[in-house]
């Protein structure tokens, strides 16, 4: 099985979630919206699947394709992988609480675009700047540490099972905190040290994840995009204090 | 079975999407936020179970216990439910694709909360007015008439089958459909209105949902709390032009 992603070319963004689970796998899969337009590929194909009369059309990338299934919505699709690829407990409850860990991570990664974007990416950053600023702090001073204590408890609660959060390997859902957690530093370095400093073990599971074989493979393959102030993690000074 | 629901009182918020679910299977559940303290119920028993030692922590409500389970992030519960209570599909790709689509109707409902809270719940309402402003008039503009041209087309593709999203039978992607349609027209009842004009085939499932024997007389019982402007629709006549 050859799966298809598709994903806006020039940025990480959710679709990146998708391709960490893909590359730790070492599943096959063609990332379409890089390929060539010549090649079926690049921002037409994503355009043609999104006006396409598909019997179940999907509303925003990332879109997977396997075999005739189109899934759509990250999470969504990391539950269809998790199974797929061995990156979820096989039994239901485990499966449940890996997909909550998920869609947790993801409502934070959320959260950090609305710090430069609280008035939606209907304005450019440069006219919701003050409001950004406003929306960052609370974000930081609040939100930012009430995730990380709790995701930080949820590694303790699974003590003694190595650096993961679920059972004794890794999941989707280390994969995609490690992916934040990334972000984070690159969008707020000097906040998210301070953030960090006090958890250890999610320092860990960062480190765990970007030094498995595969990963670190694809992180130093040049496919995996840099991180840019185009994309959802952005770094911009005049917000990280 | 006997279900437990852990969410705050005095609101339906998200908590009101695992109710329909509930109701429409004729499920028994206790919903501990609306117990009296003296019964183990309310704002308290929720406390305790965030600040809990529960090896899988929940990081918010709604939570639902079902026997020895624990299963939070309203999507996540749904997703349960619908395989617990027959309102999904009972294959897997049936079931992925109305988890995608109840994953979408709650991001429209996340947007929604945004146009009076675009700085988040760390400012009251009052001290984001002019965000709230802009917010709204993109969302009103942009992202509802999108939302909404998308879920009439979702029906549309089901063509055939009845007022529904997913085959012939109601799911938990309808329920939750309703549930934003009646907020939208509580919210902002003339906006809603102007873009539920030319969306039949949404103004029919509202009103097949809430027509259903058991969610009507859930309505009719008193139980169901009513919209309110402590809630995540809010209807504030400078925001609905």
């Amino acid at each position: 099985m050859t799966y298809e992603l598709y994903y806006w070319p020039g940025i990480q963004g959710r679709g990146e979630f998708i391709r960490l689970a893909l590359e730790e796998a070492g599943a096959r899969y063609r990332d379409m919206g890089l390929l060539p337009r010549a090649r079926g590929g690049g921002a037409p194909a994503i355009a043609r699947l999104l006006a396409g009369r598909a019997p179940r059309p999907p509303f925003a990338p990332p879109i997977l394709r396997a075999g005739r299934q189109l899934i759509a919505q990250t999470p969504n699709i990391l539950l269809f992988l998790g199974r797929r690829l061995g990156l979820a407990p096989a039994d239901e409850s485990g499966r449940l609480w890996t997909h909550q860990l998920v869609l947790t991570i993801l409502d934070l990664y959320l959260e950090v675009f609305h710090t430069h974007h609280p008035l939606g990416d209907g304005y450019a950053y440069e006219e919701q700047q003050r409001e950004a600023r406003r929306r960052t702090k609370d974000f930081l001073a609040v939100r930012l540490p009430k995730f990380m204590r709790y995701f930080e408890r949820v590694i303790e609660c699974n003590r003694g099972r190595g650096p993961w959060m679920v059972g004794a390997r890794v999941s989707c859902a280390d994969l995609a905190m490690a992916q934040v957690i990334a972000g984070l530093r690159y969008g707020f370095p000097r906040a998210s040290e301070r953030v960090l400093h006090q958890r250890p073990r999610l320092r860990e599971l960062h480190d765990a994840v970007f030094a498995r074989p595969r990963i670190a493979r694809y992180a130093a393959s040049g496919r995996r995009h840099p991180f840019n102030n185009e994309d959802l993690f952005r770094h911009y000074p005049e917000l990280d204090r």
